[in-house]
């Protein structure tokens, strides 16, 4: 069934020509739905010689960790290896990710750093993840050892900590005085804004308890929303713990002879309610593999796309033998048909097994988005230059809030902006 | 796209006569593989009169309580409710439910029960999930708390726990002297099988440290085996705590409107590593439902379907316009082809919007698989009888271990195995 389909969308989809993806592009926007508009020229993902590391955030060290770890001939999976490093980087050096990642930032409501992570492997389709994990530095270590020591996929809590120490991983505080001082400060704004629904108080540190259910509150989908929750605004990330606009990291590499793993690592959202897990937890949310199609990494909102599944999605279009950068694009387009509205932002890269690579993101700051690396990894400023081809999305609030997409080729490229972005 | 693919899946697909389903069954089978062989009368899936409730195990109370909860006018979401009410059930009278939920069973390494549960909204894609939860009896409750009180879609460990006592549930141990005893046992058999892999010591109660890695231990992915890593036999689960051969509960509710949702809850694996989370956690694993397409249930080994997403695959093929059953089987054969060794049980329901609903199954008694409620709730004599129109497959042992698979109507024209199973 999967391969008559992938033979006949094979048959609409032949093309590597801008033309072709433009007409295949353009009748995509038709049939997905109202409020998509494509402009610009379609671009189709671009070939990297093998072997290849993908990193869904421009960190230049954190993806050389990886691919000196992928040229280490004595490693018997470099290309696992390499997504571990690529983590390891940036928990040990989170400042270097954003803060997004490891420890010193975004403690949960009640002031604890705490982590999750994934890793999977393309052969075997093993994975390994930790979810709400404290205590742990190095999470997708962790992850890696539940893949390799237990039948299991994922662990969590405290005895997800208790297994990383088990199996020979250190303990120590992901707290600091930087994710204190931020979390004080949150405290000290009543602990507004969180991330509850429909619980008194409302506007202090609780303790909280449930509104009633309203007739209306949970049974309407509004338009732009999920399930009549409200989210947080974008605004709430910037302003204690993350710094600057970056989430989640997810990456994926490709060794020499083709085999691959993906993987994500991420301390999740800032006052997030205690035991929170994201998609980085969760094969096939922040990111999949599948060794007979290709790889996928995501960032963004963890909490929508665990109810999507973007990584894979976008692994499964190319099962049908979609470009990797369409197969990101319509992966996204899915989402973003549903949720648009305040505080979605994603991004997402998708990689073949023949090192065709792109991405797609929705509502980021333009220049902030997916690098990748090949070629020579003593040139990182080559890397600094290295760029996705990718699809750009942001809602265009002149034509009241139309979703429009952008088609490009690379980051130079990007139009200047119509209207400020929401962040 | 899916849309243009889904037309064309149609014109493949038109069928609902058993000539053309053996037809594009046989050509499935021709495409998915080698150790694949179809047996019998190809059947599509049977269309039942809504509202519906589908549970992926014949627990007739636990369904009959999920049919009284749809049946509730001053409900705004009866649908939601019922896939609640099924899951508090099987919480509250874990014997009915074979053990595989609830309180009393499966006691983890350290002895402690703990669950997993989920809960799914079609209209708005909202879900609400709890992981590794001591201490609250109705985990699915709590999931719905997560879902309706939280932006997030997961919350783990204790953590979780806290969450339910403030948003309302009473705490009560989970742990029982049936449990306990279980658990003791099995420690008294120096801890073994258990659920790790390439620890020493390997037949004694730990401190478990890693084996340091072999060139072979896990870089070759042995033909019917995932990763490297052993799956407990099937045996292992009907020792201790596990009564029968049940296992996780999901289900799913469509109401009158045609509005659905989905849900699944569990105790998981005896004996599991702490912190184990298994499929009943994540939106797509063990449950799913979209409300422009359909909704899915499923069981068995869960830390498998982890990676490959088994109700969203089922989801997404009905998105193409498959057929129910045919989703589901297809869905059950991408992973059947790659694993389908030793501990492979699998099974699943899938059911569109307009009521069309069947099932699959790998690996299970045969008797004991996926029935369907719908029609006159006062009869529960017919919900005994009712049954999902399923596949069924087993690897035959009489053929080197090749997978058969059986199509059949009903229960009763299950043609009689040709040689015992495995369990």
């Amino acid at each position: 069934m999967q391969r008559q389909a992938a033979a006949l969308l094979l048959l609409l989809l032949t093309a590597k020509t801008a033309a072709a993806w433009d007409m295949s592009m353009t009748s995509l926007a038709d049939k997905l739905g109202d409020a998509i508009e494509v402009k610009g020229i379609q671009q189709g993902s671009i070939q990297s010689k093998l072997p290849l590391v993908l990193n869904v955030w421009p960190f230049v060290n954190a993806t050389m960790a990886g691919w000196a770890a992928l040229n280490n001939a004595s490693s018997s999976a470099p290309w696992l290896d390499a997504v571990e490093r690529v983590g390891n980087h940036c928990e040990d050096f989170p400042a270097e990710c954003g803060w997004s990642v490891g420890r010193g930032s975004n403690a949960d409501e009640s002031g604890d750093v705490t982590l999750d992570a994934m890793i999977m492997r393309g052969d075997s389709m093993d994975a390994g993840a930790v979810a709400y994990l404290k205590d742990v530095r190095n999470a997708i270590s962790a992850a890696r050892l539940v893949m390799e020591h237990t039948q299991h996929t994922i662990l969590a809590g405290a005895a997800a900590t208790r297994f990383a120490q088990q199996m020979g991983l250190p303990l120590q505080t992901l707290n600091t005085e930087r994710s204190t001082h931020a979390w004080q400060q949150r405290v000290a704004a009543n602990c507004t804004p969180n991330w509850r629904v429909d619980v008194e108080p409302a506007d202090s540190c609780g303790p909280y308890t449930p509104l009633p259910p309203s007739s209306n509150a949970t049974d309407e989908a509004p338009a732009g929303g999920i399930g009549g929750r409200r989210l947080l605004a974008a605004s709430t990330k910037s302003h204690h713990g993350f710094m600057g606009s970056h989430d989640t990291v997810s990456m994926a590499a490709i060794g020499a002879d083709g085999k691959m793993a993906a993987g994500s690592t991420t301390n999740g959202w800032f006052f997030k309610v205690p035991g929170r897990t994201g998609d980085s937890s969760v094969p096939g949310a922040a990111a999949y593999v599948d060794g007979e199609v290709g790889a996928c990494g995501c960032t963004g909102q963890g909490d929508i796309n665990l109810r999507f599944l973007m990584c894979y999605q976008a692994v499964e279009f190319m099962r049908q033998q979609m470009d990797p950068k369409l197969a990101a694009e319509a992966a996204l387009r899915r989402v973003v048909r549903r949720y648009s509205g305040a505080g979605a932002t994603f991004g997402l890269f998708a990689v073949n097994a023949t090192g065709y690579h792109g991405g797609a993101a929705f509502g980021w700051e333009r220049d902030n988005m997916t690098r990748w690396m090949a070629g020579n990894p003593q040139a990182p400023e080559q890397l600094r230059q290295a760029a996705f081809p990718w699809a750009y999305a942001y809602q265009d609030a002149s034509t009241g809030g139309k979703v429009v997409w952008v088609e490009v080729e690379d980051l130079s490229r990007i139009p200047e902006p119509q209207q400020p972005r929401r962040r």
